[in-house]
């Protein structure tokens, strides 16, 4: 019997030896840690019960968490609970945070959650990030997350990390935005940045895609009605995309899943940032939006005006039957079709979540979506696909990103030591 | 502090009360039974060091998976080690087996694997299996099986499950294969057809996607070059993928991820078997590959010779220096470059592997595959994206099928149960 790597293995994959010693110990801590966040307080004999652990590892699992700052023991108040309640264990979300930084081409958001997902700091900075050039939006953000942090230690609270979002490609491994053309980024180095400004700081600092994180925020939300699998599109200039697939988000080989802006669905069309012809965001970002509904000096253009009052006025002339809006809203709805019927046929989502610019103005558009879906997807019913409108607005990024953070120590909740 | 369902977790997901009682040693024993598949065998007290469980622990699961019979004690026989061996725990593969049926338009194959992956049984079977009616086929499935199962009880063996793998779109929660066109089904009840021509048995019966099994098969060699992210186009009259994601198979919310085949890549061209028009299949499926390089009448469209011969011949004429066959592989190669770009910015996969036909006349197109989808993709160099052609041959989706009936096994090692 061959043995070793010629073990033919199969899609399970465990913690190994490579990860070091005491794999199991730390799995065990994260199980109990995640029973807790989503089955609420038990007793210790209840979680022996439930985990077939013995309770004396339990009880040495629930000390070490509890050192940790991660759980407490104590009665517990549960709404709506009958009779004397026992002495239980439950999530202890006071002391640690999470950070959430968003970086968009107009402001800096900065979100700061407890281990039990209630919201401890916020912040919003108007910015226009792609004037000021990186190394200046990088001191604002500083200040920013230095603020959040004193807030958070005079609350006796502690980060135990970061994740910066930004609009673009990003490299988490060397801690990069790697091309972030709405700011005009290339191969910005946030994390190595960010440290310089902060000074040194235990503060895990992780880089990663605006889509991606709002994914997660969207996600959040979603698998409270069991959706385990989706895709949320956030709309602007460009296109982007964050895939859940069985309840994990999808970054691919390099972190570059999701590029679904480029996907190439024709030869001609017009050119795009990007130089090629073809490119889904040609057809359904704001700028394919904008220019098919008005010409080149109308006011809807005018990006000194707020997208929000400029797709309002779209809103007033479809409303007013002008059939030039009507016909721009007309095609990107098709392109969105397409593209979305493409991403079912290949990913099968429960549910596709528009965001960004769509989430003004994409309920005029939904009903010829939603019919283009099923009309094109192979599988029956498009696979069983609804498509919906975000409803998280701008904070859908930052609070993804610091959901990311504090998953991190949901996986490992050693990481929490301070 | 909101406690319960109001907690809002992160993408960490972890076996939960809900999963039922035991759950954390069930998982304990599938972490031990696959740190024994991937680092091969070792000692009790070595396994305590490395998994951070203590000795009795270590004990107590031991002696329950030497029970269900995947472990066993004693002085492994490891080629090349040095000194006097000591007592190790070791895989057991000879005593239970996982069994993969492939139905495809022209054969029946079986396949049954050890737990170490190794063949216990294999048999091929021709079929012409859109002539012969999805009750004929599983007539012959049936007795295919009962040969296996006989084969596998003389060896001392027993399966623990089968996989049954087709051309087309499964329901696995119903046990049916829901639409297979190449072999003229809807709605046939696979899992209850053989229940009813095998008797009362205790296999487990899945039903999945000829590529998606394919795709398990062929991520069990990319693994081994730490490839955890992959597509595999498996090429015939229809194109179908099979997505491997973070080392997952990806199946999506319905099971219904991967149909590729009918992307919608553009307004006009051929009308597809699915009614519509621009489905990616109608450039680079089978059908369109022979029309683009033959008249009706040429031999090459002759479906009683081998599909091997007919492409041999185009081989000839393409060196023969033929235009026309080398515009229809240009063609096919343009199309699958688009198409496989589309895939690598929404997956961004390490590696695309081409299957079916492609694997016969593939080397003729690859060049012009891989350009285009270095020029497409978004991310640069395709985002690591390599494209090559399978190796497998016509083994994938029965090896496949059996790696995943085994790979319940490495879930929840009590499945073994007899």
């Amino acid at each position: 019997m061959k043995q070793g790597p010629q073990v033919i293995g199969a899609l399970s994959r465990a913690p190994s030896a490579a990860d070091g010693r005491g794999v199991v110990r730390r799995a065990n801590l994260a199980v109990l840690l995640r029973l807790l966040r989503d089955a609420g307080p038990r007793s210790r004999a209840r979680i022996a019960e439930e985990t077939g652990l013995p309770k004396p590892t339990v009880t040495s699992l629930v000390a070490e968490l509890a050192g940790l700052g991660l759980v407490r023991e104590g009665v517990a108040r549960r709404e709506g609970s009958v009779g004397r309640p026992g002495a239980l264990v439950h999530l202890d979300g006071r002391d640690i945070a999470g950070v959430g930084v968003e970086v968009s081409t107009s402001y800096l958001h900065v979100i700061a959650l407890g281990l039990d997902g209630e919201t401890a700091f916020e912040s919003r900075t108007a910015l226009a990030a792609g004037r000021a050039g990186a190394g200046a939006v990088l001191d604002l953000v500083a200040a920013a997350v230095r603020d959040c942090l004193a807030a958070l230690d005079a609350a006796g609270s502690r980060a135990v990390g970061l994740t910066f979002a930004a609009p673009g490609v990003v490299d988490a491994s060397r801690g990069m935005v790697s091309y972030a053309p709405a700011l005009g980024w290339r191969d910005v180095p946030v994390v190595g940045g960010l440290r310089d400004r902060l000074g040194a700081t235990a503060l895990a600092v992780t880089v990663e895609n605006d889509a991606k994180a709002g994914a997660v925020a969207e996600y959040l939300r979603a698998r409270k009605a069991d959706v385990h699998d989706l895709v949320c599109v956030t709309g602007e200039r460009g296109i982007g995309a964050g895939i859940i697939s069985g309840g994990r988000l999808l970054r691919g080989f390099a972190g570059y899943a999701g590029e679904v802006g480029h996907m190439p669905l024709g030869a001609g069309g017009r050119v795009c940032v990007c130089g090629r012809r073809g490119c889904w965001e040609t057809v359904v970002g704001l700028g394919a939006l904008l220019s098919d509904a008005a010409d080149g000096t109308d006011a809807v253009h005018d990006d000194t005006v707020p997208l929000e009052e400029r797709l309002g006025e779209l809103r007033r002339r479809a409303a007013a039957g002008d059939p030039r809006t009507a016909e721009a809203l007309r095609r990107v709805a098709d392109g969105l079709g397409v593209g979305i019927a493409l991403l079912a046929d290949v990913l099968n989502p429960a549910a596709v979540v528009l965001g960004g610019y769509f989430s003004h103005i994409g309920d005029l558009m939904l009903d010829d979506v939603r019919t283009a879906v099923r009309d094109r997807v192979m599988a029956p019913d498009g696979g069983g696909c609804r498509v919906s409108l975000s409803t998280l607005g701008f904070t859908a990024a930052a609070r993804g990103g610091a959901h990311l953070a504090l998953d991190a120590v949901y996986r490992d909740p050693r990481l929490a030591a301070s």
